[in-house]
């Protein structure tokens, strides 16, 4: 048995993908249509107040593409608000006019990678705030599940610890070039949802998904060990956004 | 050809995975939501009356994320028996709004890694109150199926049983360290249903579900040798919740 | 190219199994309700004539889990018959109730690995009656479809006659061991199905499914070789039992 | 890279699978479905003229289980003929009594290893017949899907054209034992569709197609180098089949 | 880790593959259909306009077979327009009428296998016309989605730079060898979707496509080194087509 790695964990995390059926969306009247829409900007602002007391926080992004139309990405405290939030918003009339399409539960994680021996990192601040993210407003998102594969010669958990770190090091190389431009969210998920990991990333410009991810797919920690989820990129929803797509 | 491993068994197993169907629900008047929450509850104290006479157990908990919203595991002496409560449930009006989501039939088991040379397991009150256990009313519950892995030079059933053995003493050891944080019910599906094994988790704390499987796939029973199915997450659901929920 | 293995074939098969569309059936009157009843026990005591003259055989089971509510599984001497039993049933209203949910086509196959060499099988009225078999009418069933495996190294089709044979004889061993136990019919389907054989296994004991399969998944035969697809299980459905689950 | 196989292509080709939905059929009045028998028939006749012309040829089977209740076969000259004949036939009642199952694009393939060198194929009225092959009315058809393998050391494509060669026809020479009693029609769908090939074989005895296909898995090209996708089996459907069926 | 390939990036791409539900189409009436046709062909004048003024370009087709029946590709500068066009076409009449069935959002791109040492390729204009290319209206298209395998000893990630480069050299040689018959747009989706690249050919003879991607199949960037997804085969669709198909 090889040393398992240490880890950190904050908020536990919903991704809650949806798809708009504009069958009954267009049935609807046009009062009733408005009305939905309030309905879900109060829902929206009561998410808002949350993060604003720090007790949680909430992205809102339209996906690209047939996958899905919404996304709601919410961090909270427990796995029981994130359930509160699910339930509360399948009874708006919004989400009756939308179906399931994706969703992925996990918590916030920090490897300890990251710190330096000695240190406690629940008493450094900037591990909180890393722990428990007020999420970017960022103009676009990037959300996909991965696994570390443990396939015949390329299996990540019977490698020792120092060159898994050793690995993560080099990819955590890769991560900070990109500094200023991509903002990752690490959601470990092992006995929440279907893959290891969740990785959330935030950026203005939707391109440096590409070539950060491209770039660490020639790194090994990638190129041998890691099995992708399937791929969801979006634009940010803010209430206005989301008022022209249902308009 | 190896020798098998020698197991015991106890009641039969459902674990059975619905969604609520929010269109049909939230189209039935006050009084009929009244009238299938009142249904489900007398339907609800019956399980318990078989639990109190220990002639079964059943656990119902809400499951995070779009999967699932609640899931009834139920044991039961026959297949007959969980069928017939089948059956009854799908006749309810509460039944009526839901969707099949996911379900898993298989067999309380206890390997004989457990029990020590010599001793007559059926004898053994402890054994007994693991075969046919009182599920616990913890307030997470975990659930995965998993696989022994039959695959190139990574073939479980291709082990001498000693290897096996010892490896599942490392991994017992494991599940030890959780004693008292974390309560495991391992049922055996073989001919039963798709995976060889359903594994359910039950703890206070949710948390503890990622680090007991994490520490364990670093485990070279869980690195080399297992491959997992689907992973459900959920909060315990009395009646005041599904009240709660269905309101 | 190694030698293929020699078969004889019998009766034709098909595994036809449904869910029940709980809304619509609950949405027949009473009087409907018992109209199709009786409609399916009129079809029913059809195929149970059939079974008198020796022309065929059925075996109706409940199955236990969401996968499917109700399998019929059909033997009868041409493809043609199959698919009459198949329309037939489509038109019945307890059909209008159900779903499709699952269906294997195969043939009723015996390998020459159990007959003597020199010995003419079709004149031996034994293994005419396990070519066109009257199936059990057992407490349970257990229904999955396989492959023999060609992967890499264990690669079934690639290997010599005699290491083919050894094998199975082992195999053949472990089944007997079931005798009086466990009933086995296995249907060949290469051509007919995605899968190559089918399994199914009667027995008035459910446990000894999974008996017989583990002990069988460390043989060999399975463990190297055997790739296997979905598993059914179920009780047996006479027309009280389908009475009482559609009452 | 390894030199490419030479292939002579003839009629492009589309299989079109569908389910009967029975829950509109029977929802149809006698006259309506008297009304879309007869339209379908009419658009038979249209098939059957441009058969006569040698224009194009269409085989109807209706399919045994679940995967498909009739399977359209059609071959034509152009994909843009293919695309008019499937919106003619969805626009029927019949159609609209049916829902999409599977379908398959490919064109009619010969590959170079049939034919002598030296000889120009394409003077070959044997070799135009087998292009634009007027489909046999056989009493059964099997279709399944395959790739060549690229895995790890069973890689076809890496093989020489000579290995290639020497496999193939040992293949064909099995093909060749069964002339007479099964005819097989090769579509290649690189490019067109999902898997490289599709095989339509036709036979009046369905048990030759399980004896064809099983006496291939045992030689090399297909046990280390062929995938195998979904296989279909059906049964002669002419108009007066579909007349009962539907009837 | 060995080195990334570089790449330029041009316009965005979004492929939206959708499936006619003709029981609404034919429940509108002819009035209704008239009107969406024309609501249809205004959006796509529309589309026209800004592919006149080079802010973008799209293409459509109608895919032959089951998996879709119209696909609609759409070049933009930026993500919010491709999603912006999406939400305008689902809220159309004819958007009524279908359902989704597949899409793939990725970027124009092209690797710096093509073009020479020193030179700025953004100041080249055959590079920027590739990047923001005006699509063909050849009469067919093509498109599959692939990836670059990663799979024990095939692992283009962990292959030198030099030997990619000549593998893409060996691969666009082929490519060449159908330049004029074959027209293909590569578009990298890495981040954005669940394959790496997607590849569009448009050709007049459909056959091309079989012919091209056979040859590469068998030169080994392909043979051991590329993954494939669904193909689609279409032919084009301009706006009498969809008039007829519609009509």
């Amino acid at each position: 048995m090889t040393e398992a790695a240490q880890t950190l964990e904050g908020w536990y995390s919903l991704h809650d993908f949806r798809l708009i059926n504009w069958q009954v969306w267009t049935s609807y009247s046009a009062e009733e249509r408005a009305e939905a829409i309030e309905e879900y900007i109060a829902l929206e602002q009561k998410w808002r107040k949350t993060e604003a007391a720090k007790e949680g926080s909430t992205a809102v992004y339209s996906i690209v593409g047939q996958k899905a139309d919404m996304m709601f990405m919410h961090l909270r405290e427990t796995l029981e608000e994130l359930q509160q939030i699910e339930t509360e918003f399948n009874k708006t009339k919004l989400a009756a006019a939308m179906m399931p399409a994706y969703s992925y539960v996990s918590i916030v994680e920090l490897s300890n990678y990251v710190h330096e021996p000695g240190e406690d990192p629940l008493q450094n601040p900037y591990i909180i705030s890393r722990l428990k993210p007020e999420l970017p407003k960022a103009k676009h998102i990037c959300f996909y599940p991965m696994d570390k594969r443990r396939q015949g010669e390329d299996n990540w958990y019977m490698l020792p610890l120092e060159a898994r770190r050793e690995m993560m090091r080099s990819h955590g190389n890769i991560g900070r070039k990109y500094a200023g431009k991509v903002k990752q969210v690490i959601t470990g998920s092992i006995g929440f949802d279907d893959w290891e990991w969740g990785v959330t990333l935030f950026s203005d410009d939707a391109l440096q998904f590409k070539k950060l991810i491209t770039e660490m797919r020639y790194d090994e920690a990638s190129a041998r060990y890691a099995d992708f989820g399937e791929f969801f990129v979006g634009n940010l929803a803010d209430n206005d956004t989301v008022r022209q797509i249902l308009s």
